[in-house]
Formats: structure tokens, sequence, C-alpha cells
């Protein structure tokens, strides 16, 4: 499978390393808004400015798209899907309805397939809820996030002003998932499931009462949230603070039985040491199922509920049931 | 959908308790081996002898097996996948690959479906494998099984000579799994991964320590093991011991980066009250994709490999994306 992607920020430079762990993929291109001269890449891959992407249609099979949710992959993923089979990792989830008939339109029309919102949430995450609810119909689903850095909220608080740099963890409340997986069901308010734990590092003499303050009462971001700020040197940022770990876990219990007497609880867990260098494997496992699915004959978007989980294995059917049934 | 059962053990009784969660499921008919009129069951479906059932094909979409692995399955699956869309839990790792060979034989003569080994190992665990390794080629496999009951091993000590009853239970070594969970890729041999503790019953007058001695010595099931015995009166054993729980998780652990050093952990855990009942569950859940690919004119023996996830669902497409994506 011939493989581009466009653009070359935390998520290209993932799909790039893990194009290396799969034996049966090549990263032929990478596709840049940028001056291509200018830009340094890991691998044997061409680098192309992105207005030259058309003449590519022939030697890529997959092009994965490697922008933003917010401007980037709204316009970038209908407009490619009708010239190339594309994955992206979408993850405005109110957009995604929009998103999806945008994909698939265009995707229909150039006989393409459109994979969106790939990566584990949404994703791997939207699988577990999806299974979890099909098996288990009476029950509760929840979702915890972290101990990860939110790049969102990393942000914000570097736009305040009196911020030189900062990094924003998310928290799970343990004692909130302790009672999820014990099937005590509770009903949890945003601040009872997480936490958010700030490392900041203050321009020079900018007031660490006023910062503190304005972190703590940021609407959507902080003021709904026990946040806890801590004031750290640029070099203690750099040195304890520069990756970029996420992870979190769905769960759903339920019950069944004659008189609703039998529990279960269903939990899918991931914790990972790089948020982006993970995503990057899910869409590379992805877009091998895009090649296959356009190869048989498909067009039109998909998401991870309509793929068929052999279709991401590189093994045959016949081998998957003799080693992982 | 219209469903049939054959077998009405604990798996056919959890199936009848399931279908009343699932408004889209009705269950129509039990067929059995025994006399009809001395099986009573919990619903209003009829009760068939098996000798009829070839005169229900026009009568239910999927019949569902819930007989053993052992004897039944190999031959009742094949025989019926040509008459009835058919779903089964056959758990017989070893011999996977030739029941899916039969069964996709005579489900292809009949144009039907034939979904085989439905459950949570095979099944969810399966999946969480196959979808696990897809994306984190370079990693390291692990399932723990329990706490739970096995069946097998209870049977096995119930064989023993002056055991009047008994209750077996398989318990993951909490140290093999926090090695594992912390990316130790540790290598574990049968006896570190778990341990087994047995919950006996004594005929009169029978001998306590030749019993322990066997049940601990016993090649296969217990002398692998770490196994402790403990000697109980019939009331405990009903009274504490007459669930069926089980559980367990599928973990695996992967490396990511240019310098593979990035660490990530993919876990699936079950903690299931039932065990029948939860497998139950599942085999509904596939019943209906069953069901569905049969109606779009498909046919075959499939696994839960070859089925994309929005199948098991009743929600359409649209609902799904909207709120589980």
């Amino acid at each position: 499978m011939r493989l581009g992607i466009l653009g070359y920020g935390n998520l290209g430079r993932g799909v790039e390393n893990a194009v290396r762990q799969n034996s049966d993929v090549e990263l032929v291109v990478v596709f840049t808004r940028r001056d291509p001269k200018t830009l340094k890449i890991n691998s044997n891959a061409q680098v192309v400015h992105i207005s030259e992407i058309e003449k590519w249609t022939d030697k890529i099979d997959v092009l994965i798209l490697c922008g933003g949710s917010a401007t980037d992959l709204p316009e970038q993923t209908p407009k490619y899907a009708k010239l190339f089979n594309v994955v992206d990792s979408f993850d405005t989830h109110a957009r995604i309805p929009e998103h999806f008939n945008n994909v698939d339109k265009s995707a229909k029309e150039g006989g393409k397939i459109g994979i969106i919102s790939v990566g584990w949430d949404p994703g791997l995450f939207s699988l577990n809820r999806m299974y979890a609810n099909a098996i288990l119909p009476e029950g509760k689903d929840y979702t915890f996030w972290g101990k990860g850095v939110s790049q969102g909220h990393s942000d914000a608080i570097r736009r305040i002003e009196g911020v030189l740099d900062a990094k924003q963890y998310t928290i799970p409340v343990e004692s909130a998932l302790n009672a999820v997986k014990n099937c005590e069901k509770p009903e949890l308010t945003t601040r009872e499931k997480h936490t958010r734990e700030c490392f900041v590092v203050l321009k020079e003499g900018a007031d660490p009462v006023k910062v503190e303050q304005a972190i703590k009462t940021m609407p959507n971001y902080f003021s709904d949230y026990d946040t806890t700020v801590h004031f750290i040197s640029l070099e203690e940022l750099k040195k304890n603070h520069s990756g970029i770990p996420h992870g979190g876990c769905v769960i759903r219990t339920g019950k069944t039985g004659a008189n609703k007497e039998n529990n279960h609880v269903i939990e899918y867990n991931l914790k990972l040491d790089s948020n982006p260098e993970f995503t990057s494997s899910v869409l590379i496992a992805y877009a091998r199922a895009a090649y296959r699915l356009n190869k048989e004959g498909h067009s039109g978007a998909k998401t991870v509920f309509d793929i068929a989980p052999c279709y991401l294995s590189p093994k045959s059917g016949e081998e998957l049931r003799k080693t992982m049934l």
C-alpha cells in the first residue's frame, strides 16, 4: 500500500514512524502547505507542495489527512475524498454527522473511500461504546480521560497574559472511577469526574496570583473543575513535561437475568506515552481498510462502526482465525 | 427478528432472558432433545422436539445453538446452517479452523449465514486481540482469566472418588498482571499467571488428604498451578458458591516512536456476575448481524472478525454516529 500524508505536524511524524512498523505499507509522499524545500522529514518520501497534489492520484493508494479538526479537515477531507481514498481523525464530535455527509457525497462522486473520525476518541473508544451498548442494552456508559495532556487546555493557559509556557493534565477522579467499576451507577457532574493540573512558566514580572485566578475562573476550560496550578521554571517544564501522554477508559455497566440480578462491567482502557503516535498507528490500520474496501469496489464515507475488524489486519482470515480467535 | 434456540441449559435460559432486553427480537421457539412436555420454560415460546425442526425454516430468522463444544456444536452447526441462519459459541480454540470450514460449506449451500465462536473468549477477547495487534504491530499479548468459575475444572474435581460436589475458581496473579500493565513484558509460565482455588464437599467417610492430593496432582487441570483446596459443607457451597461469575482481561503492550521510546497499553477487561447470561447477550447481538447480513444477500461462515460493528446494534448508522462516535 502506497501512502501519502497531508500535513507534517505531530500526527504526520507519527504516521511516518508507524509506517516502519508495517511491512505492507510504504510512505511515498508528504504534501505540505509550506515551501517543500524548508521541510526536513525523517524518511525517503518525497516532499511536495499541496498545489501539486492532483498529479498524484495514480501514485498513492491512500492519503492520510493529518490536519486539525477546527479548520483543516472540514475543508480538506471532502475535497480530497474525490481524488483519493482518505482517512482523517476529525474529532469535533458535534459536527461529525455534517462532516460525514460532506465526505460521503464527494467520496461517492470520486468512487473512493473516506474514513472519518479515526483515532482513539473518536475511534477505539467509540467502537467500545458501541459494542458494549449492543451487548448490554440496559446499562450506563462512562468515559474518563487521562491522566494525560490536553493540548487545548495547555493552549488556553498560554494565551493568558503573563504566561510564557504551560502544560495541562486532565486527571480522572479515582473515587468516581471506582464507584463506576463497582456498578454503583453514580450520576457524576463534570467536577466529580476529572480534575485539572497545570504546570505554568511565568514571564518575568508576571503576577502569579492573577494568573492562577485567570486560569481557575476560565469558563468552559477550567471553571467547572477543581484545578491545581503549579508555577515552575522553563527548565523544569522542558525536563519533566515535554511528553504528550494521554489515555483513559470507556466503561459500560449493565444488568442481565430474570430479575436483573446480575451485574456486568465492560471496561476498555488505554495508557499512551504518546497521544499523536498512537493515533497515527490507528490511522494506518484504517488506511489499510480504506485501500482494501475500495479495491473490492466500495465507495463513500465510513466510520469505525462500518468496517469489519479483519480489514485492519495484514493477516488473512485463515491466519486470524487460527491465531487470534 | 424471530429467534429460535436449540438447547435449554444455562446458555438457552440466558438467551431467553436477554431477549426481553432487546425490543426488536422475539423468542419464537425452543427446540429440545427431551420430551417437550417435560420442559418448563420461562417465556411464551413454543417448545418443540428437535425432530420437527425442519418445519420451522420459514418461521424463524435465526437459530441460536446453545449446545456444548465437545460433541453438540461440531455436528449441529454445520447441519443446521443449511436450513437457518445460525450463531454458535464454539470454543474449542484448536478446532476452530475445521469447524469454520464445515459451517462455511453448508451455510453457502443453504444460502445462509453461520456465525461461529461468539461469546467473550472466543469472541470479544478475540476482537480486542485483533484490533490491538493491527494497531500496535510491535508488542506482546496477554490474556488473563478470572476471577471466575471454571466449569471444566469444577467437573474434574467432582469426578474424584469421595467428592460430593465442588466449585473451582481461576484467579489471575496480581503481581503478574501489574508487571504486564507496567510494560515490563514479562515471560510468564502457566503457574505465574493464574492460581486455582477449590471449594470441595466430601462424601461421608472420604479422606480429605487423599482428595486434596488427587486434585493438586491432576495433570492438565491442576498440576501446573498453585492450587488451594478448602473443604466446606454442602450448605456453605450452595450459599456462597452457587453463582457462575467469570471475566478476565486481554492486554497488549507495544512501542512506537523513532527509537521505540514510547510505550502503550491497550487493556480490555470484563467482570461478569453470570458467564452464561453475558455470553447469551453477545449471541443475540450477533444473531441480529446474521439476520441482516443474510437479508443483504450474504452467506457462508463468519466470525467476529468478519462483521462490521454496526450490524450488532439496533440503531441506524446515523443514530450511531450522532450518539456514540
